[in-house]
């Protein structure tokens, strides 16, 4: 089983956090191995840097088609071009908030999100509702520290996390929390040890749940929704990613 | 006021329908132009067109926005870069679906949509859930008639989207129709004479409502969710969309 | 285009109020004036004073309909008569309440009602329900300032207001207000001057998306659900409103 | 005990129908009689004949409080004037609407509503959704037989009716149904009989429930929303219904 | 009438007191009884325990069948067993959470529960979404005290209760509070007195509206899911919940 | 890592079925056995079965703390006694209902459901909105066909499943369907060939899913809702449930 981490962002050092994360969680005999595309922001913390990282979710799963990847993980709290990797993919692919999601749920009554800066807490809610989980999601919260400054000891992050993780049991009645943002991955067994509640790393979580499908044959029907994307001119600076005739269904 | 409204596919026919439907939907003295991307799909079908319509989309809004645009119109019925562009425009955005599916309960209680291909279903039935209109929606259905072809008087687009309306009309017990992509605006006033309930289509609709909000001054906040993205570099294909340091607070 | 306020309460002074406020937000070449009724309560801040008040609402639309208005708004924020207007008008009706909420969340993630009295709050949340905006809103509070002291200086309705909303921004985490008095009107810019985040005037938006649906000619179906009322007696104090034989027939 | 159903409309014939009903609805010991209102339409089939009704159903609740009535029941399936019913009333007030679903999703899993007018089915929804039945409803339906033609046999109403019900018994998976009309409370042994699912008349359910709640001395609180509502003058028409200083402090 | 009150502990002294607010509930000429199993935990706060008083109140229904009883309560607040009493009874089976939360609704717009241990608030949650009252519930809350502590004096649990119930009036916004315990059902009128909105307790909403639906004859239907259960052997120590080839038939 | 299957009834050949579905899905090196209850009935078809199930698969879970299992699955589609065996169990336990609906959503946008008798389809909708997928729920069917004959080749199971999994695809508009009764494992790959979307076997994703839930250690907190049942006596017939004094404290 070949499993794929794309980092959403260009930002090298995330990646191979991102890597780290999934390989842990990945069961006996899994490759796992993770990218990032080559073009987009350096993090995603906008709607705006949202939309401009799609793309290169994009050619990443293009690629890894080429090359037989069983199964993805788009491993950013906003799940970018979920939908569209689903067309590209033959196997499942997962976002990290979703996977965390699914994950928190199986554990726990109702979860808190923790995530960075507070102008993606509106992006965090509308995946809570897109997914089902407006019942069960008890708060959503915002630390302030931008994402690349996660790594960095001098933010304060693991405090910060900890913190906010702390005060969600307490304040939500919250009994699993959610980490929002994958640069929070080596984290959680900190946050985890110190709250006293479950504590989900979308990575780790979306690792193994995809791992769960391949493992098990599921993956978006060939019809439908998630059909390869029809034969089309893409024009312009996109040019390079015109779906010409007859190719994606024969690779598929 | 000057209102643009953005075709998000790069067909011109496709720009020309959308700019004639909003100009005769515009109040007095505005001003309504329309415009496509120079990059992107030919029309958009599945996710995967959807996401690589998005960057063109928000080249047109920074466009715009040096313009002085007062506020915009995104017309396709996904919606596509809807919260990207708010964060980049001065004044008010709205998609066609959104605002479509507004003035739609603001006449009737349940409202039906009927659009293109059925691989678009999801997406719609999606925004319905994200306006918060799932109470109000009585059905989503597919005439099967890709969006290009809609023009052609020998697709039987006509014929097939009066028709699916009157079903819609009596067996979801809709009292609103919703016509469920930009390219069959013409179609909205022969489609109503015909089903004997209000249709809406979208760009008239989007275009009135946004010009209504600029009227009365209101736009999203310059702070929190939509606040102008923070300036980062973007990387390969698309550096061109890097947000340069300090230009979005001057500007806005 | 003519539209037509009305004040569903009998306080001359409301009226001209919300008069100003629609004339301010119609849209260049829209003849707006204000009316109030000839019976029922000098303001509605209990269920029986709006109960009370929709017979004069009625009598104002059905005279409305004989001076060829073409659009109405209800500026009370318990939207009263809302369903009942509908039917004897041949134009669209919208309630501020409604025309609130569907404004504030096109230009917002989550709002936050102010309003007068705690005991209309449970109505607003009706309403905010009926509406579809559950997931939308983030709070309903009241500042316990009766309606018709709103305009008194001496009330410090004002400074109330202004607070009570810069407290919801940041406990409720709304990123837009909703104003939740036709009384409040001409607090607007001042608070949202104050608040830093959209707020909503009901009696403007009402008038502007009242106008956008006349101008693209959008009304409830003459069939259905807002058809006209059937022709039948109205017994006692009351039979002045009976709808006789034919007359709405032929009036629509 | 004494308990009062208020027919809104005022067909005497249909006020008795409902007295009879309620009269074998109620627990032994129980006082029941049955009014209508001086004023209003003599049946209710459209939102404007419900607005109409609600002023004399009003001063049946205001008669009621003089004579010392314990509880109401609000015999029309709009359940018109129910808040504002609930101000002025010591005891507790029930619509047969909210009642007959209270009740039927104490037998079943889901229910379906039979009900007159096509009409009237969006206000039967919006009730639905107001008393939280929403995941329990499974269709509402009409015979399209208007509310004084049920009484005459000529209208085959019970067969329509019996037939109707069976269908949502198959169609929609029911396995209660909800008769829509205070007037089909003489089919319902028949139907029940006939369909094979428990059958609820809404003015039977009403009248055993509000009984139950005086039983236990359950009623709206005297502060809050359902407090009585503030001295003010009512103007013009409906002058009679001002409610004068103190007044209301003293008798409750 | 002859009711019966199941407690689902083995506790006696708890089965005295939900009889006598059983008592003090039900409708002049009623019989009202109340029983506890031979079997199962002494008390229940946790899932674990709710699951082994679920085979005693079968027993109990059972047994009441064969006495002819007319319906029953079910007097612990998660409802234990009530579905498949459902299956074993021919009149209607009532669990306080349910007849509580009805008759709240009955009487306010926004109800809190306040409740024994914080480890039984999920259970409360769930019931309250299975019962469609989501919309309504304005907060749950534990004063964590446990189940058989509440009769001892010197528990605190009189002014625990009262305190907390005060509090969730002021800060939930709650207009009615619903007591999360059989056993607080004493406390229902001095909690009343001091908090000044109504109060429900479970017991005596379950009696009451029970005897309500046998009053007018509802039941769950004969056949569907509350059907009894087939014929089938049941193994090891459970085997005399045998159910025979034929009986239940005949016994319906 | 091992896992248990735990067949929540008796029999011991649905017992070597579900264990043979689940060592299929395991992740590599993972041990997996399936057990059934020394108690409790031979099948599952009412509530009244399910509930007499419970302290069987109780026992089990006690069983398989002391012999070390890692996770546990309970391969009855009611998921029976969920919530208390994981008050008993260290690590984590699905419920087969559960799992299905969670993958399920993984892999497409609305899910129909196919399950043995029409009676147990109430239950099958109240885990649908337990769960939060009632927005992705588009449908739930029945079959007819008894649990115990579905592994009867002349049951005709396998065409009747397969026809109506393929009418919900159709009519439902459901891009994948949920088998609904652990019996239907081994006709899952049969019905996915002929419905062209993918199918769920419960048995599979529950086992893939607590198996990636293992993985990454994730388990419901030890504190809160999901914390070991208290000491307590349990009485009569059941009193080997009793949990003795400091033993569950120990142990965890």
């Amino acid at each position: 089983m070949h499993l794929r981490v794309i980092n959403p962002n260009t930002t090298a050092s995330m990646t191979l956090l991102a890597g780290r994360a999934a390989a842990a969680a990945a069961p006996p005999g899994a490759v796992v191995d993770a990218v990032h595309p080559t073009m987009g922001p350096a993090s995603i913390e906008s709607h705006y840097e949202e939309a401009l990282a799609v793309p290169g979710v994009l050619e990443q799963v293009a690629i890894g088609e080429r090359e037989g990847v069983d199964g993805y993980v788009l491993a950013c709290f906003g799940d970018p071009g979920l939908d569209a990797a689903r067309e590209l993919a033959r196997g499942p692919v997962l976002g990290i908030a979703e996977a965390a999601m699914h994950a928190a749920t199986m554990v726990g009554r109702r979860f808190s999100v923790v995530t960075t800066l507070g102008r993606t807490v509106g992006r965090a809610r509308e995946l809570v509702d897109r997914y089902g989980f407006a019942g069960a999601c008890a708060g959503v919260h915002a630390v302030e520290i931008p994402v690349l400054a996660l790594e960095d000891p001098r933010s304060g992050a693991r405090e910060a996390v900890t913190e906010r993780c702390r005060r969600a049991v307490v304040e939500d009645g919250a009994d699993v929390v959610v980490l929002g943002c994958a640069g929070m991955a080596e984290l959680c067994a900190h946050v985890s040890a110190e709250v006293g509640v479950p504590v989900v790393d979308g990575v780790a979580a979306a690792t193994a749940l995809v791992a769960a499908l391949v493992g098990i044959g599921l993956r978006p029907g060939a019809g439908g929704e998630y059909a390869p994307p029809p034969p089309k001119p893409v024009a312009g600076l996109l040019a390079g990613f015109t779906v010409a005739p007859r190719v994606p269904a024969v690779s598929r």
